[in-house]
């Protein structure tokens, strides 16, 4: 539950995002909260069906829901085709804003040759190196460093301590959060008889409009051509884009997933919690990959794919498992029986 | 194997935390070390039996060691009921005593309406937003940043690198190593027409007393509820908390395990490394999640579980696997196979 | 695609990196690229048999290639036994020289009674603590730190926001991309009664010559003895290495991948992506184990090793899962019906 001093009236609500009001219009919101702790101040909202008992029992001054559910609501409602859409859109009026005064901190370090718009902030502690551009309206905060020409797109946010290591270019409004590395080396290493040597990183990063980067990610820059994420790419925290992968517009990756070198990943694709993706596959428009899968060939059919086994209790998996060792053994002696006991 | 410059009786050791000598009292200890490298200066200890033999061989002065254990062993020792217990408190006293001068780093960025206790300690680089409080005796390293609002709590440590974002409160004695990144925008997304919103993330984060969070570790500020970790919750490195998830007390995680959003895990559970949770499950007290396993439903009674297939040579788990492909229909085939060989 | 000022004669190449030319001797070439994307000016390379087709139609002015493919090649070739570690070696050349100039940038911290060699370059809002060493000719980006008594080897280069936080030593030519932290407590916990203490951390870790450590990775301190990486050790992105982890030379492991507390990993092994190896393992010299494993035993022989299930259309997926809940009971009931069907 938070709050901002405003306060918005039901119906001025339902006409700025073409909801229909159930209820009294009149009714002053001044906050959102979920069902079970709203109060008769608060908007709340029914998305979830799961949650509908919830709701009969809330307190909630106004509940965004389908019209299906209106029904069920005895006080103020607004029907929306899709009430969690609905919803964000409210929420964002309840935002705190965020304060970002143009102009560069006394502290930072800026190259004589980078070029920082007048509108940008720049928080303590941050360095931009030589040739490096910070376009309208970007913010960036403290301990953000901008390696030298890379770009940062008008209207994108650096919330703090991102590292844009070498050829990083974001669009417009991309927002980054803390710890992320984006444009670091590529893991690119030849073996030369009894040792490694590293292959030159020569490639960047290209990062389109509207993306999002979640805390302590990192996006390697590519080996020759660029690692590229099209536009409104988003994903979580600590995942790990290899050199010269390719994301898709629209594509939201969850927490801890990964995708290996020159893979090349479709729009609009879901990529589950800590899910895999082995280098230079190929993964289809639209494609659903759930929690802790591994992708090990291309994906070349939208639609939802999985690998792993099911949780059980401990002492009836070992037991499953350790059959598992021996299934090619065991499918050939059904085999075999097939076999014996056909007339 | 590190000391400091003190050195301890071991009578007075057996004293202080309850132990029974067996052998000289009077020997001096300087130091701690393995049963492998520690010399007559050092105390070492028996806890896993796997190590009776280098015990038998250790040049070590004093062991702590079980009562059971103390036949084995011919030179001096200290019983104990739990020796890594023991040797933990032992250990303490040979720990190099943390250096930090209260007062801030004239290189610290204050803002005016943040409230530092005298106590505390402010390292260089460090940044503290408007409002943000920082209680008694707490230690912040190079380079952490304190968020709008955002309370240190008595005693706690940023070990250097830290960030707590938005509406983070930690509780007191709390210990966060570097990188971590507190109170970021939880992966909050709704999906209009043909492209993603941003749901406002409006929540904060409530980390308990005696809680310890690993370096790089990412802990997401709550949608509209607080994410929450009760007392004495100990993450190890890596670690993805999603937004409003809720741990219970005393429950330790090891490295690179995730747990997805609204999740709540119970008190005394024990994760393994990369494990993962899926959101809004449910896990009861004292649950062991065995490492790399995925919790895929909600677990209701105490105990231990695990999924995934163990590692074999690359050859034969091809062929396994190939037949895990074809699982069901194997089955389906034993079944007409019994149905077939029935009386 | 990348240049530099500088260009290159194809003789003078074959000649610097022991080369055989097939053409012309005389061509110029001022940077590198792909296949695809090669132009006249641009030498390219041709290790995986996968693009031979892409060689054929590409305009590189020249292309590295084993002899076997010389045939295929219509313009000018150089003939290398390793196309790949040619082409790295070549590469290089066209690499952007990093600018580092010796000295110490104005903002930086540095404690009295550390040691940093004339020759080394301290970057903006570095801080370095007592006693800690910095060699000759290493360089430190923006915002590292060196803890207390840590030691930065010659010629080692943390790009920026590196943190090395107690008894750290790099040896030489070590590369650490940002957002690492190594010499972290180690996750030490002693459970006394009904709630956790921590097992002092008193160890360090000790990184061999020429290692590479990725972006976000962790390296823990050893609880009694040191944390090692050999020489020539390969780490991708967000690793994580718990505390007394020994890793032989020349290993290289995949991003993602993570070695509980104890383990030895040998030499020359390649670790997947993802994949975990258990505490108190050892896993013999070059061993492969491939992406998303999780090593549960000791590995005594070379050789490739794998767990997990292949990734399947998620409908099919779930029948053969429901079913592996049951494998052992299949295994059950398929010995009895053999035993009914024996004669």
């Amino acid at each position: 539950m938070s709050t901002r001093a405003q306060s918005w009236r039901v119906g001025d609500l339902a006409t700025r995002f073409a909801l229909e009001v159930r209820g009294d219009p009149d009714r002053e919101i001044s906050g959102v909260a979920t069902l079970a702790l709203a109060g008769p101040e608060h908007l709340s909202f029914l998305s979830n069906p799961h949650y509908r008992g919830q709701m009969q029992s809330s307190r909630a001054g106004v509940v965004v829901l389908r019209a299906d559910d209106a029904a069920l609501r005895e006080g103020s409602a607004l029907v929306a085709r899709d009430p969690y859409v609905a919803y964000a859109h409210i929420a964002a009026l309840f935002e705190p804003a965020l304060l970002a005064t143009p102009g560069i901190h006394a502290s930072a370090v800026i190259d004589v040759t980078a070029d920082v718009a007048a509108s940008a902030s720049i928080g303590p502690f941050c360095v931009i190196e030589a040739g490096a551009v910070v376009e309208d309206g970007a913010v960036l905060g403290p301990g953000c460093i901008v390696g030298a020409d890379c770009v940062v797109g008008a209207g994108s946010r650096l919330v703090a301590r991102v590292t844009l290591v070498t050829r990083v270019r974001l669009g417009r409004r991309v927002l980054v959060h803390p710890g992320a590395v984006i444009g670091s080396d590529g893991f690119g290493l030849a073996f030369e008889r009894d040792h490694w040597i590293k292959v030159p990183q020569l490639g960047g990063v290209r990062i389109g409009d509207d993306c999002e980067i979640g805390a302590n990610c990192t996006i390697d820059r590519g080996a020759l051509e660029d690692t590229v994420l099209e536009e409104d790419v988003r994903l979580d925290n600590q995942i790990q884009i290899a050199h010269n992968v390719f994301i898709g517009a629209h594509t939201a990756m969850a927490g801890c997933s990964a995708v290996a070198g020159s893979a090349r990943i479709g729009r609009y694709c879901l990529i589950g919690g800590a899910a895999g993706i082995l280098g230079h596959l190929s993964v289809a428009d639209r494609v659903t990959v759930t929690a802790m899968s591994l992708v090990t060939h291309s994906i070349t059919a939208a639609g939802e794919y999985s690998s792993g086994t099911p949780i059980q209790e401990n002492r009836q998996w070992r037991r499953n498992a350790a059959r598992f060792r021996h299934l090619d053994e065991l499918a050939r002696r059904l085999k075999a029986l097939e076999k014996d006991s056909a007339p």
